[in-house]
């Protein structure tokens, strides 16, 4: 599917069809397709949780304003941002640092370095880790999005959900943010979508403060 | 060009040819491209500062260690990201709420609504705001790059820059964080592109932590 295509023709649908599940191969290649997204340092800071289960879907529902498209999407992603995927000891950033060297973009010896500007970069304090956490989890997830639909599949973002709940019925632990939840689906054939949303205009978007 | 090429050619390019220019129309329709993100109740909190002028470029280098090529990619993006976009009287909240009224997803009289939600998901505290800027910015600039990509632009996102130095510099207002710097320009002929970083595996993204 050609790209502009994509990126045009991608909505947020409110309606999913129940019947019509998306195959596992689907997920894992769109998530797959997602995985290339760039990031900081290659950190890779995010992880999916994700909910086909009737019973799992209908709780987070009632965390999410009840909104009927959480347990109508065949597929539920609680995508999760980590505050802490740059700290001495977390199994990716080991792993990075490891790959670093097999690649040959950093030598074991700069161990001490990697961690040091890490911590300097996306650690020293709370709103550092909370954009590290947010803006690579947004990259992935908007190549979620667009590799979902570049597949045939629509998707719904949401943020209207209570995040202690959901990270308290999911056991999420205190490192990861939740930036949002992504319903993965088929528009449901008998409904009407909206027309598109207004959106910026070039002009809006481009500033300057001189 | 088809979506996957899109999203598997695309790589943080180091090394810009600084005598090939990116056109504005390039650049227009890039960011108009980009501008069809998703985002937080439709509240678009992303905006661009767009350098091409080699002292500005210059100036920005200078606070990002050093980097060659904040100078040499003949355009650099200081993507920002609005923690205020939310806000009762933000421009951008209330011609949100225009809008959704004359879309018919708002009816006047839900102004008051309108504005206490966004307060309760986006504004209640550091931490949401952050989170709010920065994952619908993180939308925006993910769009960015692979639009760049499927017109032919080359991108590099960084981080590696002195946060308070770029806002002092660039006079950019304390409700904007910035989350990256994003170079666009074309890979320089005569050298190697290294080969792609490793990536986490389907495996590896999806979690449980029941």
């Amino acid at each position: 599917m050609d790209f502009k295509e994509v990126i045009l023709s991608r909505r947020s649908v409110n309606f999913f069809d129940p019947e019509k599940d998306v195959p596992e191969n689907l997920i894992r290649e769109m998530t797959e397709m997602a995985a290339n997204s760039p990031s900081s340092y290659n950190l890779q800071p995010w992880q999916l949780i994700i909910l086909r289960d009737a019973e799992e879907k209908k709780k987070l529902q009632q965390l999410a304003f009840n909104q009927p498209k959480v347990s109508e999407a065949p597929v539920v992603f609680i995508v999760l941002a980590d505050r802490e995927g740059w700290k001495a000891g977390h199994p990716f950033a080991e792993k990075n640092f490891k790959e670093k060297c097999k690649e040959g973009s950093a030598a074991p010896d700069n161990y001490e370095i990697y961690i040091a500007s890490c911590q300097k970069l996306y650690g020293e304090d709370v709103q550092k880790q909370q954009a590290f956490a947010c803006k690579n989890a947004g990259f992935f997830a908007m190549s979620l999005m667009l590799a979902a639909k570049s597949l045939g599949v629509d998707t719904h973002p949401m943020d209207g959900f209570d995040h202690e709940g959901v990270r308290k019925a999911f056991r999420i632990p205190d490192n990861y943010w939740i930036p949002l939840l992504l319903a993965a689906g088929y528009f449901k054939s008998g409904q009407t979508l909206s027309p598109p949303k207004w959106r910026k205009t070039f002009e809006e978007i481009s500033v300057r403060f001189d």
